[in-house]
């Protein structure tokens, strides 16, 4: 078999650029090593950046977000009993973002592919990636029970964190950056109405917490716990009296509770790995860049990589101009530091860290004070929230 | 010997509590341990804030200020090879700061003082201060080879990090937060005219770089370095090569070379003791709080202090209201710790941390990035290194 761009992996990256590519008149195949249904169901990034708003309207793939998504102009921070509302859209000019489910892209983008005819396969388990820094690479894979191989023009490595593509590139070519944080967060996925009507980020010394939600019905929330926490040891009763401690609030708020039908821990990392091209092979998304979820950077990270690798792919396939190919790595990482450290700061800023000394906690406590207090400060941080738009310097 | 505000320490300080108390018609005597030569000669810190200068404006001590001292709109962060300026002025709505170094402040005042001939005594060592908590403290001080005891109604401890004064205050009362910095700063002046109209904050591999200023002929600059270095390990011809590496730019700037006349190694530390206050005993600037010298806010922070106390003084002897007091140190630590907490962020911005990883290297590297290229970021920065004036939101 043979197309212009094999793209590797069905997550939101390797689903949108199809569609970008598609869009542009440029043949794609992609191929996904889980089933439909896994696919559809993973649990994931809910809060969508302004500019990933814009580029699934743009490309037709925004009709049921706009219909159930939930726009929100602003967040809430929590510490020291009181909460502080950060006016996310008076602050930017008018910049949102909207809280729907990476899960429901997914479903969105799958649904588009289909209907459209174009290659999408399920249960394709790439195995190796050859040639990648020649004119002709090509992507071997298992489907059906045989092995097939898919020759391209480009390969794209949209396959996540522990995907085969990255590891095309040889050792010597590629340069890895790495943090962990000594705790993790415990989600769930809850059956009540969501207490807030927009997010609530509580710092608190017991730990973070994160009121979120998936819709109108649906609760989302996360405790940071110790890295090595089994969630079978959070019985429903412990997690909410927990939730209940750390959104303390004065005043008469309170948490409603409902039946648990989602637990889930999930570890926090930082991770990048320079550059994002290697000959014909382009990373996009988790392959090459892990951020914490702190700052629902991971999502929209994924989603401008592909956008700038869309336009880039579109210049070099359509008009043989590969400009745009050469400056993506650059581009595209200088969007991922900026992430990095925004999600690096929300972490440290709201996270109670095991090892901090009070002079820590005392700054932290500062910085929160300051962040609410001065509209600078205030403003930094709505800015990043919300992402750049493509092009911004950062 | 009696007075109604006995005030240790005639550094920048206990002088200026002196004065604005004088001008309310409170009289006070100082006790200094050091000498006057000595005291008029120590090199420290040289950036006044906006609302340092207005209180030495107010007061009467501005007058060679404002006559000798530059005024600063901005300041360069030079990174990369590139220079990048902070219109400081521009982005706070026109605050901005002095150059004029704390010793030029201290003769300024200690020459008021001895105008007014209130009492200022020179080598007067305190040796204890009692009864802070009852209703007759007394300070016991060696004064021309006799023993002397001041009994006041308060007692103010301005006798910076070394002083006597905190340590009145029992163990179980106080509680201290402290950091020390892997580095430390080789600070030099020299007989040569600044090769630049403003500061410059160089942040390299081979470590920091300061290039400030005291008069229009004379240069200072500060290298980091460990923190066990010896000055005397770094002869002229070392700095200036250290230095032309650290400062180097694309472009022509040039960085021009005098004879160095004085050089000194200052250890980079954070430190707050609290409360400011222990029932008579009231401490202001190094005495109860050191922040590492890149935020320039030692001294400024001195000045907030007092100002703040001299106030409270005034309400409390003046008029019978203790409230101002009361709520002094709550109201002072506010500022204190959101210096400390700039203080910290100047130091690792800017700073080349031995022990950082390459992922904390690429964070620093897109925070400074980022300052430089987001108007609320640098705005941010902007405002509080200009300082911020008294009751504003912390």
């Amino acid at each position: 078999m043979r197309t212009s761009v094999a793209i590797i992996g069905a997550g939101p990256a390797g689903l949108l650029l199809a569609r970008l590519l598609q869009r542009q008149g440029i043949e794609s195949v992609v191929l996904e090593s889980r089933s439909r249904e896994h696919v559809e169901h993973r649990q994931r990034a809910g809060i969508l950046e302004q500019g990933t708003v814009d580029v699934l309207r743009d490309c037709g793939a925004g009709e049921r977000m706009d219909r159930e998504g939930l726009v929100h102009d602003g967040i809430e921070l929590r510490f020291g009993g009181a909460g502080h509302r950060i006016d996310m859209a008076a602050l930017t000019g008018g910049r949102r973002v909207m809280v729907y489910a990476q899960t429901e892209v997914v479903r969105d983008l799958v649904a588009l592919r289909i209907e459209s005819g174009a290659a999408l396969l399920f249960e394709a388990e790439v195995s190796e990636v050859r040639g990648a820094d020649t004119d002709h690479p090509r992507v071997h894979y298992r489907h059906d029970g045989a092995e097939h191989v898919l020759d391209a023009d480009y390969v794209v490595g949209a396959d996540g964190f522990h995907g085969v593509a990255r590891k095309a590139i040889p050792a010597e070519r590629v340069r890895t950056y790495e943090r962990t944080y000594p705790f993790a967060w415990l989600g769930i996925l809850a059956d009540v109405a969501p207490s807030t009507d927009e997010l609530i980020y509580a710092s608190h010394e017991r730990g973070f917490a994160l009121h979120s939600m998936r819709t109108p019905q649906v609760s989302r929330l996360y405790l940071q716990v110790p890295p090595d926490t089994d969630a079978r040891d959070w019985p429903d009763e412990r997690i909410w009296d927990e939730l209940d401690l750390r959104f303390a609030v004065d005043g008469d708020w309170r948490l409603e509770r409902g039946p648990i039908t989602d637990r889930s821990v999930t570890p926090m990392r930082s991770f990048v790995a320079e550059p994002l091209r290697y000959g014909r092979l382009l990373l996009a998304g988790d392959a090459a860049h892990i951020v914490p979820p702190t700052g629902a950077k991971g999502l929209n990270l994924a989603v401008a990589d592909v956008t700038l690798l869309a336009q880039a792919l579109t210049a070099a396939l359509g008009h043989g101009d590969d400009s745009q190919l050469g400056s993506y790595s650059d581009t595209a990482l200088r969007r991922v530091w900026r992430a990095e450290h925004f999600s690096y700061f929300m972490t440290t800023l709201l996270h109670s860290d095991p090892a901090s000394d009070d002079f820590a906690r005392r700054l932290q406590r500062s910085h929160l004070d300051h962040v609410v207090a001065s509209a600078a400060a205030a403003t930094s941080l709505a800015e990043n929230y919300v992402g750049f738009p493509l092009g911004a310097r950062l």
